[in-house]
């Protein structure tokens, strides 16, 4: 690893240590560099607030004159809640920029480093692009594809069951797997589940972690409006709780939820639940993540609809047998082992006396 | 790592090397050291055939005189195949025995510790004990229970299924995943699986690797004899076809069988199958280990039974759905999760494109 890599390795890791609480932007570091010595550091924290490259000048102070910044993703170019970055760098009397990876937006890709050249800044590109780019898929998806990345998680038995045949399943999994979801629902901007699952389990879909954290979004799927109004979703409003129904739902039965000031009803315009106009619509709410716990069916309409970019999938070391028992994906089922969906394993891990297993669609 | 240690440590490789080619007897490694130098090495290879020690102590010659003996497993004082290897320690003048773990059968454990100690050779036992022991789970198993060791094969998706609603199967692992299936055949006495699979997949159930390996002996649940003739069981004789069937079946049907020298059928004494009772039979006649790769219900009747010593799980990458699709386990299921066998994750492998996952019970 040289000396560019070097920072913006440290630039990334800084990055990495926001991750989730950014969105809808994403998560930048960077370093400020000169005669050797680290002058400024910063990452954007909130979106809103100031860039990366805002905290890091503004740390260097005068110093920045002469000095190399890294930066994790390409410096803005545009107005838009703050001034362009490249603006700020070329003020700073910078001469030097190494960029990760460039803007994934491609109609802007490009500018912020033409700004630099126009302005006499060397700028050197593409260092450790690839992990700039891991640290942002999920930013990536949502700006190119205008929906939200979508993670699908389960918890299964060796044998592949999420329940015993009564429906029984916590816990299927032990403690440490179970904290490590909630840091799942941290970083997310939504959950979501299926109406069934708040009828049966009354959850609340928060994040308990034991340093606090973020609450994700809660999103119900519940085409005919059967979530009860004495639901802990509904109860309890540390959290928004977006309902998503179909089209033909009374106006009377939306109407008791308007008390609730954290409850959004969003209705679809036909009588069953598109997931496709689903993310269609939490990607134009700025939702940029979503993070699927619903049981069997939900899991296999995101499978039908082609709309998951990412598997966790929790193994836990019990048998628990039954040829009725549910197991993660339900649904109809395909005729064809060619028909299923590939993926390829991405990480595995031992969480306590778990397995973890994290897979991306090839 | 101490001297005894590294010494009794190339032991056990030398003894794993043997895995699979010593039933019904144990895998042994022995080293013997003088000044400093290794001057005798030997492993018991093959059953009836010489000892670990005798092999060592040929290669040591007269120079064992004075020198220290390293045997992963406690020298025999009685009789068998061949004559005890404690005596022939004693007899090379070996002053100095490491021995890792004593014998596992409770009625001869110590004896030939006695035996050695009784003419003045210094004795340590106890060095890389459970290394040795890990070494010889299955023959342990067997020894004491009179049972073979079971190990229970499955293969699923990331969603638990082990097939599509129409029942393809092949392949849901990758090239790599069933390699390492034929590694386990070749180092297991016996395979098992049930009449349907015979049916259906037509399976020849031998080991294939890259540079040969050993037939398990094919076991066939066939509880009403509906094997067919004309299946690669029956007129492949590589390796011994033993169909376990239920007491009900004529004597005609079995006698369409004798005809082939390495079918035998073995009728148990109710009308349907007991786990229990091939068990029992199959421990009777040297049977140390079963790789059981039957599909669901056979899966199901292994868990209810009890009678499983180890899981290998190879989980795929990828999704395949549909709430009628099977899945590892079948059969009636459990109402409660704390009904569920508990197991606890020994190992946990990328092989290729999928996940290998050992589990033993608790």
């Amino acid at each position: 690893m040289n000396q560019d890599e070097q920072y913006m390795k440290l630039a990334i890791q800084m990055a990495a240590s926001t991750k989730g609480q950014t969105a809808p932007n994403p998560s930048v570091g960077s370093v400020v560099v000169k005669n050797g010595e680290v002058i400024g550091m910063g990452a954007h924290l909130k979106a809103g607030e100031a860039h990366a490259e805002v905290h890091a000048l503004n740390m260097a102070g005068e110093r920045a004159q002469g000095a190399t910044i890294y930066v994790t993703l390409e410096p803005c170019s545009h107005y838009g809640k703050t001034p362009p970055c490249a603006e700020k760098i070329i003020q700073s009397g910078i001469s030097r920029a190494v960029v990760a990876t460039l803007d994934p937006n491609p109609k802007v890709a490009g500018r912020g480093i033409k700004m630099l050249e126009d302005a006499g800044v060397e700028v050197k590109t593409h260092v450790l692009k690839k992990e700039a780019d891991d640290l942002n898929e999920v930013f990536y998806h949502w700006i190119q594809s205008k929906r939200p990345f979508v993670t699908l998680k389960t918890a299964m038995s060796l044998d592949g069951k999420i329940a015993t045949t009564t429906g029984e399943s916590q816990w299927i999994t032990g403690e440490e797997a179970r904290r490590d979801v909630h840091q799942y629902r941290h970083i997310h901007d939504a959950i979501l589940v299926g109406v069934n699952t708040v009828i049966q389990d009354k959850p609340n879909l928060t994040t308990r972690l034991p340093h606090g954290g973020k609450h994700p979004i809660r999103v119900v799927l519940d085409t005919h409006l059967r979530t009860p109004i004495d639901t802990p979703l509904i109860q309890n409003p540390e959290a928004p709780t977006w309902i998503v129904t179909g089209s033909e739902v009374e106006k009377e039965k939306i109407d008791r939820f308007t008390h609730y000031e954290h409850v959004e009803i969003i209705q679809l315009s036909e009588p069953t639940i598109s997931i496709e106009e689903i993310l269609q619509q939490l990607g134009e709410k700025d939702v940029t993540s979503v993070f699927v716990e619903g049981g069997a069916k939900i899991n296999d309409a995101f499978l039908r609809a082609g709309a998951v970019q990412q598997v966790i999938n929790y193994v836990a070391p019990k048998l628990i047998g039954g040829q009725q028992s549910p197991t993660p994906i339900g649904g109809e089922g395909i005729a064809k082992l060619s028909e299923s969906m590939q993926l390829t394993i991405t990480e595995v891990t031992q969480l306590g006396e778990d397995v973890k297993i994290i897979s991306k669609p090839i």
